[in-house]
């Protein structure tokens, strides 16, 4: 029987050049930004559940997105080990780290390494480029997977083509080339070269081996993160110190750039990074007029426009070429052509602290989640929607009181030594320094209304006595 | 002495091309559309203010906008008169009716009638044409105010000039020209026309005859109007039967194009009909790269665009001679050689009854304001501001139970018979046929958070019983 390949799905970024619907506290990967209600983390998860050519995949994955991870892994029916990144450090610590780990559990493993955060438009091609990177691989090599170009792309690097490899569909790497100019990248598409898409086949023992060769650093780090890891509700916590302290660098320079084992495959199917909104609209199916919307959207005498508004209503009128993405805290125009430059515009409002940066004003939680829906000098009001069987932890807050009135499904609210069930059209009352903590026992999502009084509403004033997610000692 | 003058102030307008900060709802001529936070028909009144040169003005509007048209003259100490149009009808009725009123009350009355919604950047210069005007008003003309046009606009409608009036600064006019494309409106410039800014200066006795003259059917239905007007809290109704059977043309159509009385004085104010985004942007102050933004923006390479975001954060990347207009439930986005296209979408989002084309999330009440801040199913949140001294009607809702959160101010709530006392971070509740009524009796404005729930949650699910601002018949 020919051995299976273990996926390893990296889901650690940021997806910064797809603001303001990616953001740091819920990025791309976990969102559905192409047709369908699925992510790009879970149709990558889906690309690779054939159990008779892959074994269950690993995740490696940012420690803060634990639990969209691995919510989003059953939604579809993966079962995924989910290993947790302490800090981000790029993708060559994240396939070394996630390589050790293979290795340990098995050491002929075979892996293939894919970012969470990208679009396979034909899944036969796809894994039929999986079978004959996996040939190539058997034969020592780390084989990347190149596309064949559609137009002269200027956002993604190329792979130049050396000689053919005896026996396989691979050809030896020629070289790396960042991303080129227009016109160089019009010369690329005649010379025959390939997008680079950053997956990577290799069997654990020769990507351990290079490793040595090339980065025994990067190798040196990873065996300790592993060794050092901690079991944590069924997630596997990489050890912070040995993970923080290696380069944060690309498998591209670290390694791929320097290997004599550099291989590629042509993957014949449609592919994109999805990375940026350009990208996006690329992707998207068109009107006539060359325009996508999703959400509520009318246009009017607009062409070649991405509108995505899934909140509240969005016009575009005599527009050409624009890039319209409206959510409800915050609102990006911008012109195709300048698409990338949403990753500079977002480290600005960075540096600024805004908090439409980073966070996005509905915030997921173990629990479900919450919506910040109106705020002023001394109250915030917000919508609190609590999963079926979600427990809140058992908490207390000394600046503010807390009114919650149940507009649906039915609350257990515990406070202080008081346990009562609190039904829809009926409030409660939460006084500052009260130990309370909120549960839906029923089969339907329990929404809140939460209006908070005090002088000091950050989400800091919260001290947790126990919480069934182990977060006790964190603000989340 | 002098004759001081009448002013008229006609401020029924939609605006609808200032959409989707001016609605119908509450247009733009009550909005702070420039800088400072007075609106448009604020500056009007505060303009014709001398009463050295002024009498008090009459104001006439929608009777919609009847409490924006009395609160925003009290605010800026105008004592206004003003009469309620029942039904829109365009500028001749509007002057017509305005005229008859003022003849009725001095005979020899002589009337300036203004737009509320144009921007007059130089006070002096305009009182200097007022008085000029109303020299040649005295020779029985009816007098225009022609701008020098400062470029080739093909917004405005154009004046050429005929004859000078013995012993005046006016000239006769020679016609009125409707909007020219800019070939044409380059011509108008060489040949001398001047911009029609729409206000008009001329007795009450001059303007009666030419309309007996040239319109006799909207003499008449002004005359009507007004014998059949009805005083309702210091207002004046219209009679609605005769003002809704005229016909809705505009004073130029009506009778300016068909008048031997026409005359022009030129007004040497830099001046703006602010009718568009792009007219706002021309008006506005510019960055260096002829950006013009208000509210929490940031721009990226963007330049010649009017950004304006009251509400939430607006980032433009990239983008040229772009309008970017966010509010919390619609943004428009609009190159700006097609502002004034807005009007027809607006015309297109009516027709599919969106209610974001007509109404703002904020809605104003003589009361104060509510804001719909979030809802669901079954569930609707609103915060309540209750000016100090404001009062709800006694009313009742079938469908519906509230409840109020208090988090700013203190509240005195009825429910059926009992009466109490409501205070900062504390709750009541109201179920639903509960006769009840919410008062401001404080110094500060009462804020209070209402959660609706129930099976239906209309605005039109109100019984009135009481109501200070007599709305009792109505669902406002």
């Amino acid at each position: 029987m020919e051995r299976k390949i273990t996926p390893v799905i990296m889901a650690g970024g940021t997806g910064k050049r797809l603001w303001p619907v990616s953001r740091d506290g819920l990025p791309k990967q976990f969102l559905p930004l192409l047709a369908g209600e699925r992510s790009t983390y879970q149709e990558t998860l889906l690309r690779v559940a054939d159990a008779a050519l892959f074994t269950p995949p690993i995740v490696i994955t940012n420690a803060e997105y634990r639990f969209f991870a691995e919510q989003q892994a059953v939604d579809v029916g993966a079962k995924a080990t989910v290993l947790l990144e302490p800090v981000r450090r790029d993708s060559a610590l994240a396939i070394a780290t996630s390589t050790v780990f293979a290795y340990a559990r098995d050491p002929r493993a075979l892996i293939l390494a894919l970012a969470a955060d990208n679009a396979v438009f034909d899944l036969d091609l796809f894994l039929q480029s999986c079978v004959e990177a996996r040939d190539v691989a058997r034969e020592h090599y780390v084989v990347a997977c190149g596309i064949r170009p559609s137009e002269p792309n200027t956002s993604y690097g190329y792979i130049a083509l050396g000689a053919a490899i005896d026996g396989t569909a691979g050809r030896a790497v020629q070289a790396f080339i960042e991303k080129p100019d227009a016109a160089t990248a019009a010369a690329y598409l005649s010379a025959g070269y390939l997008w680079n898409s950053g997956s990577l086949m290799f069997s654990a023992e020769v990507m351990l081996g290079e490793l040595s060769r090339h980065a025994p650093e990067l190798r040196h780090a990873a065996q300790k993160a592993v060794a050092g890891a901690r079991e944590d509700l069924g997630f596997v916590r990489l050890d912070a110190s040995a993970y923080g302290a290696a380069p944060q660098i690309s498998i591209d320079y670290a390694l791929m750039e320097k290997t004599t084992r550099a291989a590629v495959v042509e993957g014949r199917f449609r592919w994109s990074d999805i990375g940026s909104w350009d990208a996006v609209w690329q992707t998207a199916a068109h009107d006539s007029m060359g325009n996508s919307a999703q959400g509520a959207v009318e246009l009017l005498d607009a062409s070649n426009c991405y509108v995505h508004s899934p909140d509240h209503l969005t016009t575009v009128v005599g527009a050409k070429d624009m890039i319209v993405v409206t959510t409800k805290d915050a609102v990006l125009v911008a012109s195709r052509a300048k698409a990338e430059y949403v990753k500079e515009l977002v480290q600005i409002l960075e540096a600024q602290r805004r908090p439409e940066a980073t966070q996005h004003r509905s915030v997921r939680r173990p629990w479900g989640y919450y919506d910040s829906v109106d705020n002023g000098p001394r109250f915030q009001v917000k919508r609190l929607v609590v999963k079926p069987g979600g427990t809140l932890s058992l908490q207390k807050h000394l600046h503010r009181s807390e009114h919650w009135v149940v507009v649906r499904g039915t609350a257990e609210v515990t406070i202080d030594t008081d346990v009562k069930v609190v039904r829809e059209n009926e409030s409660v009352y939460i006084p500052s320094g009260a130990i309370h903590r909120l549960a839906n026992l029923g089969k339907i999502p329990l929404e809140i209304i939460e209006v908070q009084t005090g002088s000091y509403l950050g989400e800091d004033d919260i001290e947790r006595f126990a919480d069934v997610y182990n977060r006790v000692a964190m603000a989340v």
